[in-house]
Formats: structure tokens, sequence, C-alpha cells
């Protein structure tokens, strides 16, 4: 996606050769205008998928996931939390996320009510870096029976290996724009 | 706002005195055509205020900013962040937030770079219940020489008291439903 990829070289600032912070646009200040244009890009990439529900993580995913929804026909948008509120007294899936840039391990859950053997899941999120939280995120498709129609990033970094390790799984990857490296402040696409 | 309270009425779940689950179309599965509703309105009720950017706390609140901010002609959101995350280098504006329901203080943080005096700020939530997020973000747009035009809420449970303490504080405070009490499994409204 070319609009995309130039606002990421304009904004987007490279740290080191594994991050890209492009928290002016896409997860701490968002552009929805952006937002909504990946939202349509996501849509045509998976037209007549049959996608009943996209699933993401909070929280940068949420504001990616429903901007897209518009574009799916305003689908439901169930969003996978991190800690388990008090709210939360019914069962729910499970799965375990490591992050790498953090260090931790997290459990995201969704309220088994929410995913049935029905679903056709679409899993969005801003980022495929080493790819822990699509896993987790399939891994909770898996556990409600339903159907993993494919995973979408608006950034795919792909020397941290996620995008393949879904692929060899046989998953379908769409990333918007795919990193192969970050170095000397330079983002180099694929 | 009428559709949002036969909503919440009809999937809305009511536990104990002080706690309204509404998991299935705000907060956990997001129903994104009612949110498009919702946004309108906060549009139409700060229609003429000239707010230039929506601000709201991760993660429930980002939704309905983003849906909100279609309706204001795509201005930026921005989402405070309760974490610090390792890409948040930069210096930051911070407040402290009480949590009632899990009994907790953490701080939120935008990036300074995010907010300046030339802002026009309306922050969005989903829930104001004792005004700790509310007051909380308010704080962070003071801190920025910003001006707070007003905070809107999807639901306010007026028996805890945040939407009269900011509006003693001079806050204009849109609730689209007002909850005056939660009884027996019922909800009742203003």
């Amino acid at each position: 996606m070319e609009a995309l990829k130039e606002r990421i070289v304009a904004d987007g600032v490279a740290i080191g050769t594994e991050i890209v912070k492009v928290d002016s646009f896409l997860n701490h200040q968002i552009d929805v205008e952006l937002l909504d244009e990946i939202g349509r890009e996501f849509a045509r990439r998976f037209e007549g998928c049959q996608v009943s529900k996209i699933l993401t993580v909070e929280a940068s995913g949420i504001a990616i996931a429903c901007m897209a929804a518009i574009h799916f026909g305003n689908i439901p948008v169930l969003f996978a939390k991190k800690t388990s509120p008090n709210t939360m007294t019914e069962e729910f899936y499970g799965a375990e996320v490591k992050s790498f840039t953090k260090g931790t391990t997290s459990v995201v859950r969704v309220s088994k009510k929410y995913l049935s053997p029905d679903d056709r899941v679409l899993i969005l999120d801003d980022f495929l870096a080493h790819g822990e939280a699509a896993v987790g995120m399939a891994e909770l498709v898996s556990q409600a029976g339903a159907e993993l129609v494919g995973i979408g990033a608006v950034i795919e970094k792909q020397f941290q290996g996620g995008g393949q390790r879904l692929r060899e799984k046989g998953c379908r990857v769409e990333s918007l724009a795919v990193i192969e490296s970050i170095r000397d402040g330079k983002i180099k696409f694929l």
C-alpha cells in the first residue's frame, strides 16, 4: 500500500535495527483518514472471504479493527484482553503471548460467548513482528472451533520472522507494508 | 440517546449495584454501527466547538474516539497509555489514575509531541463512573496548556459521582446514557 509506505518514510522513526516508531499516526496518535484507507485495503484483499468477525488485541489493534469493520459491512469487532477485568465473569478462551520487546509473557483472553464455530475470523493488528500476538489470537480462534480466514498486519517486520512462521503453518497473511530491514535510521521495504 | 439506552437494556447485564456489563457491544465485542451513531451524536453535541483533537485512554476508549473522530471531520485521536512502552523515548505528560474497580493506581501518559497549547481537546471514554480517568486526562490537557472543550462519556453512572465532580470544576460533560441506579438486576436511567 503505497500511501502507507510513504507515510512510514515521512513520519516513522527508525530506532536501531529492530524498531520503527509510528506513534504519530498509528499507535499513539491516530490518523483516522489513513486508517480508513487501511481498512478499505484489508476489505479489498479479503473480499469474498465471508469474514464474520474481526479479532484483534488491545490496545493498538482496536482502532485498525474498527475502521476495517466498516468496510466489511459493519461486522463485529472482538478485542482480546491482556488483563482479566472483574466484569469478565464467564468462561473465556486464553492463550499465552510472549512480548519480545517488553520481555514479558501475558495471557490474551476472549469471552467464550463471542467466538463460535460459525465464525469466520480475520485477525488484524498494527504490527507483525515475531508473530507471537497473531499466533496467540489464532489459538483463540482454534479453541473456539471457528475458521481462521487470515491475518492482516498494517506493518510486517519481515526480518523478525513472524510472517514466515504463520505462512508456513498455512495461514494466509496480508501485510500492507513489509519492512525488510532497518539500518542506519533507514527503513528498507520489500 | 434512545438507541443506546435501548441497547443497554436489551444487552447490558446489571451486576450488583455498581456494575453494568456492556461487553457484547461496547468494550469487548464492538458494534461498529452503534459506535458510528455514538460518534455522530458526540459530533452533534460538540458542534461549533472547534475540537482539534480527541483524547482517550486505552483500551476501550479507542474505538469510541476513532469512530467519533470521523464525524468531527477526521481530526486526530490521541490515546493515553497505561504502561510506558519502550518506544516512548521522548518526554511525556503523566497523571495518576486510581481504578476503583481494580483497586489499583496507574499513570496515564501522552507524548509531549502530540498535545500543544494550540489544541482544543475533547476527552471521550466509554464510562464515566468516579471520574478518575477523566480527571487524569484533563490533567494531561492542562499540563500541555491546551484547551479542554469538554468530556463525553457513552455511559455515565451518576451515582458514582464523577460527572458531578467534573461539572463542579466547570467542565462541560456530555453523557449519552445516564444511569441513576442499578438495583435487583434493573438499570434505571435518569
